[in-house]
């Protein structure tokens, strides 16, 4: 429900609000894609100028939002790390506000309103735990931000185990608590193209969240991932992007390892509309009945494809 | 702000409620794209089994959330015309509950709720103009129906005029409008898929509607649409499918011709999400910068690009 349809509009309306307070025109940064849509978005209505690094795997969604709102688009043909590495340059050179995960610290305090919203529609009732995708690992430390800032001030009166799901193929931030060893960098190897993070840019603040929290760790497949992206459609409606889900795929996975009790309350958060990604939308659940407007051919149809119509 | 992403949301949040309290486990319709992929996911959030009828124009982002919403979509080659006789039989010989436009009374209760909202957020003061994309017919009416209910109530105390816009080619309202004649039907020859109607399935509650409020009829290319997507986006942040921002395109159509006073209230109403048709798009939009990450070589896009950076 975020205006430019992912979580990261948390926090560009910040970037952009500390932007125009520091008198900035410009703005920029790189992403994977939803926070360069994001900013695009809400630096359009508030009348500044971006400049966007993405690299070129940003699916086309994203990359449609981003020429509507008409950024400056730099495709990057490379991983998410080289990315981010051009961006720091020509920000360096041009003095462009910076909008970069874990750069402005501005960012966390907009991230952090989804722990406050998740417990106000709540009614302040905590949770057992709270599951969310990491990539950068601004999201988990932002929510848990948000989360202590409510336990400080008496609002709640405990804090929950985060849920800290990365994709098997990139999973740097749960390598690192997993192993008790410092963080390495990860190949990009995942679909979920959103947390496609291989070097974390925001490791530190990540890390101390899920280790404050007492949290679990969990990687999963593409194909897991995709079944849950599937799962939430069939049974909520709600349709995720791969890296939106994959908090989801996460608790399912820990629910069947018996990791997460029966009785246990959690809230999984979605952070991504799954409109951004279609091609993998498609490519996993499969291609309508295509037919001409004939009732004969309808019934053929149906007995071909074994829908028995009730 | 819609749940799947389309005003429909509101007419099918209504359609799935009222299926439940009818005993009804299957639902149906057929739709341009937007109806159906709302109805699919309401559905599933309620537990309902759904088949739904899309011409084969529909745009992918609508079709990916039909199939991940999990339900039996019957793509038809063909117009949305034979797409709805179709559903039409199918849904007499199953007897399915039935959510197509303009069959079922309740869906304009939901509809409604889009000028309820309008009004509460302008704190009851009304605009003189309230602009909207016409298809079917049933948002205009239902806009309106929701407008009369407040000025009914005391609410509100007077009503604005309705803006009808349509694609030029495809406009058998307005026509009907322009002409002081009975609408007859037209091709359906717009990008503007989601109100690409041919044969309107609610022309009389929509033609009352604009009358009543000596409303103003507009059509526009494909061309001053795609227009007005790129506009929305570069000024306000919003994204809006063909069909989403006609009703802007129309307005700023009607201001150039003088029809509207510089000093009018205009509430322009984006039935839809552009995130659903990212084809339509990036065709207009143009295609990102794509380099290596390489300082040199960015140099050189800016040049190459005639982008004089700040």
């Amino acid at each position: 429900m975020n205006p430019t349809a992912s979580l990261k509009d948390r926090a560009s309306s910040m970037a952009v609000a500390k932007a125009r307070e520091a008198g900035a025109e410009v703005i920029a940064c790189s992403s994977t894609g939803n926070a360069a849509s994001s900013l695009a978005g809400n630096a359009a209505a508030a009348g500044l100028k971006t400049y966007i690094f993405v690299p070129s795997r940003a699916p086309k969604g994203k990359v449609a939002q981003l020429m509507t709102f008409g950024a400056t688009v730099i495709s990057v043909q490379g991983s998410y790390e080289e990315t981010f590495e051009l961006s720091k340059q020509a920000i360096d050179r041009w003095g462009w506000y910076n909008r970069n995960a874990a750069i402005n610290p501005y960012l966390s305090e907009g991230k952090k309103t989804v722990g406050l919203e998740i417990m106000e529609q709540l009614n302040w009732q905590v949770p057992d735990y709270i599951a969310i995708s990491v990539g950068d690992g601004c999201t988990i430390a932002g929510l848990w931000k948000g989360l202590k800032d409510l336990y400080a001030i008496g609002f709640i009166d405990r804090l929950p185990q985060l849920i800290s799901a990365q994709a098997s193929g990139c999973c740097p931030l749960n390598r690192a608590i997993e192993t008790g060893e410092d963080w390495r960098p990860m190949k990009e190897n995942t679909l979920a193209d959103s947390i496609a993070v291989g070097v974390p840019r925001n490791a530190d603040k990540a890390l101390m969240a899920i280790r404050e929290s007492n949290g679990l760790t969990v990687n999963v497949s593409d194909e897991e991932i995709m079944a849950a992206q599937k799962l939430l459609g069939r049974t909520c409606g709600v349709f995720g992007e791969p890296a939106g889900v994959t908090g989801t795929a996460g608790l399912k996975k820990l629910c069947e390892e018996g990791k997460i009790s029966p009785n246990a309350t959690v809230v999984s958060v979605v952070t991504g509309n799954g409109l951004k990604d279609v091609a993998n939308a498609i490519a996993h659940c499969g291609e309508p009945i295509s037919i001409p407007s004939d009732m004969g051919l309808l019934l053929k149809a149906f007995a071909d494809n074994h829908i028995a119509v009730e």
